[in-house]
């Protein structure tokens, strides 16, 4: 069998009963953290936009656009909610790859499961077999394939949405790789993208196309039998590195959503180990007036990336690792709340980032920090972050991530229901329909609008 | 201005006062053939599973599927549209890059016309300036973006269909610009699928993704300033060579659609001047039975491509050198209907095709052929062709277009409405509202279903 053969066939015959108990609680984490990270995207200009369109252009009522509650096409609701999801920059990362890998999964998954009634464990097998899918196409490409300039979850998402779609479907091997080809050969989104509006949407179209795909291929529209490994496939057009054992080697043995790692911050992860580190000086009890100077040391990465001295905008706030100390110091948390307007240019945010001195030490891992408040009466304290929260070496615990969740989608869905949610993803695999999870996900009266 | 901003600029600036007759022609010559060449394909059946998708998702009825006359959503429209207009390997092609230009073009533009009841005239401004956004992005990066695998009619393909869109919804330099950065990161599509019914995908989802381009922009929705040029842009990405300047030297000066091909056969361009020989041959007045031998020089490309002696079933037909030099001698045609499966398969065609001898020889251009016929009685009989007919040196006469789109469309819309649309097309400048023209898009009672 080819390896796309092989990845149809996992797609396929995968029994979620085989999945590990341990596995299959990953993917209702990566469920669970991704609805609310959509959610709490709900009221930006770029989804405004792409509702708009979608409404302008109809579709059957199938599937629910998240926090709007309008019925749409699959493919449609799709392709928003998959906007959605990736808005905050604060989605899951495949760590091996920096694949965002739930977004494309749930946004094409839910939709094609609310039409179906499909129940919640058809859901977490199509989310389950879906990651596998991505994440091996991205391991075969990367790093070549995104440092050429592809946006991976762009890319790689689409298979992975098509693989769901397929499962969802209940498509044989066959349709199966028809469904893999047809999603490789839509695959696109550049990183010239990031900074504006199109850089999310690389998910909602992922999503899209990879549920497009599998429709298709349900229907008898037939692709290569080796789009991936090819002479002209993916691996060999959208990387000058490809290497095929990824895709098949311990396939249903080990479980990529194992090396999955969620975000506790709502900016870049290479700023993480800092936050961690001033959320723990400010555990010590020090007060900002006390704060004379704050040494901060850090990977080369964090300045390159996160090096922005004067934010100036809440977007501006997240590429700055200044801003993003006074955040830990000040606010002992970084969520959307923390990359305001208004908090990047509050008085006292201002006057403790102008305080942080900041140190590349090529020396140092990406998940490490390390921090030296100075105090005003001249002692050191000093906090080193061996492992940053988020990280496989230091995971957010269960609760964390449901109080990530209920901060992000409590003031769209309300209290009530982001508490329903969450108890109700911890027990997917017996919700019967997953119509009773997607009927929570709309705005409810009084909350922001 | 940014190349990307002078293309924008000149997309929605340009007036169609100002572009030569002799080349507005040529853009009608465009739309003309590939309506033609897409309801030829009406009864495909991967046309007929894609319908099934649009309709099965739906849309809000804005634009109509040819031949099938329902309508759906524009980006719906324009993909069925799109994927019709391929099926057959009948669309014309700008022969520098081999990019097939008509068919995102027209799948886009005419359903988005539709919808706003546009004038034949912007529709004919919108097919010019989509169509030179199109070639100039493939000459930028031809031929290593096609050498490497990239299906180069879905690719800029996406940008024409982008641009074309933006030229009907009346944007600005600044949302043209936009659309045509979401159409960059949208562009797709694999050699890998060629032979398979995702080659038709690609133009079709060029088609709809260009439109989707367009109307995220009109609304706001912000891409990269520099799309196609930027470091990670489509340039960069997608090809190992770029060449800035193809996108805009000349720029309203010269137009590429004067570098475009239309296709007299419905197989590769390579077998054409081999089946121009055939055809004089038998124009001479010779009876198939008195060939004893026909011996034919060719491009090596033709044996590498169409060398197949045994075709079994019409698609073969198309990549057998063989069999095309006996339809032209036998038929005097290469249209659809001479590559069934019924003709490659009849007991006279399969005895001259038995006779015919290819040699390849290097020395000799893309465009020419020799053909030597041993009669019975012993004497040679010899023709050369020195440009095969839908070159640039020998362009198809608006006659011959004209009876092409007639023999494509008549059994599906009937002839009288073939006339009327050939008369249209030919007056485009003055139909004052394109719905006209598409309601004679839809199939006629009686006619092939």
């Amino acid at each position: 069998m080819s390896a796309t053969q092989q990845l149809a066939e996992f797609v396929t015959r995968t029994r979620l009963e085989d999945v590990p108990p341990a596995t299959a609680h990953l993917a209702k984490r990566g469920i669970l953290d991704i609805l609310g990270v959509a959610l709490g995207a709900a009221d930006d200009e770029g989804v405004a936009i792409a509702r708009r369109i979608a409404l302008e252009l109809g579709g059957n009522a199938q599937a629910t656009l998240w926090a709007d509650g309008r019925q749409t096409s699959v493919t449609q609701a799709a392709l928003v909610n998959g906007i959605m999801s990736h808005i905050l920059d604060y989605d899951d990362t495949h760590l091996p790859t920096i694949l965002h890998p739930s977004g494309t999964l749930v946004a094409a998954a839910l939709p094609l499961a609310e039409w179906r009634g499909a129940s919640g464990a058809d859901l977490l097998a199509a989310y389950l077999v879906g990651f596998e899918v991505e994440a091996r196409v991205s391991l075969s490409v990367y790093p070549e394939h995104y440092d050429v300039g592809w946006h991976i979850t762009g890319t790689a998402g689409t298979l992975g949405a098509a693989a769901a779609g397929a499962r969802l479907l209940g498509l044989d091997l066959e349709h199966a790789v028809w469904a893999l080809g047809a999603a490789a050969t839509q695959a696109a989104g550049l990183r010239e993208m990031f900074g504006s509006m199109c850089k999310s949407l690389h998910v909602g179209k992922a999503a899209s196309n990879g549920l497009l795909a599998a429709l298709l291929a349900r229907e008898g529209y037939t692709s290569s039998a080796t789009p991936i490994e090819g002479r002209r496939g993916f691996g060999a057009v959208l990387s000058t590195k490809f290497d095929e054992r990824e895709l098949t080697e311990g396939l249903g043995q080990r479980w990529e959503v194992h090396r999955n790692g969620f975000k506790p911050y709502a900016c870049g992860v290479v700023t993480h180990p800092a936050i961690d580190a001033a959320r723990r000086l400010r555990a010590l009890g020090y007060e900002p007036d006390a704060v004379a100077r704050i040494d901060a040391t850090v990977h080369p990465l964090v300045l390159e990336l996160c090096g922005k001295t004067e934010p100036r905008v809440g977007l501006e706030g997240k590429f700055s690792i200044y801003h993003c100390i006074a955040m830990g110091f000040l606010e002992d948390a970084a969520g959307p709340a923390q990359f305001t307007d208004a908090m990047v240019n509050r008085p006292d945010a201002v006057a403790l980032r102008r305080k942080v001195q900041a140190t590349a030490d090529p020396a140092l891992p990406e998940a490490q920090a390390r921090l030296v408040l100075h105090l005003t009466d001249g002692r050191p304290v000093e906090v080193f972050v061996e492992a940053a929260s988020g990280t496989l070496e230091n995971p957010i615990s269960d609760a964390d991530l449901a109080a990530k969740f209920r901060a992000l989608a409590a003031p769209v869905i309300g209290a009530a229901a982001a508490d329903q949610v969450v108890a109700m993803v911890w027990d997917l695999e017996r919700l019967g329909d997953v119509r009773e999870l997607v009927a929570l996900l709309g705005r409810r009266e009084g909350a922001r609008a």
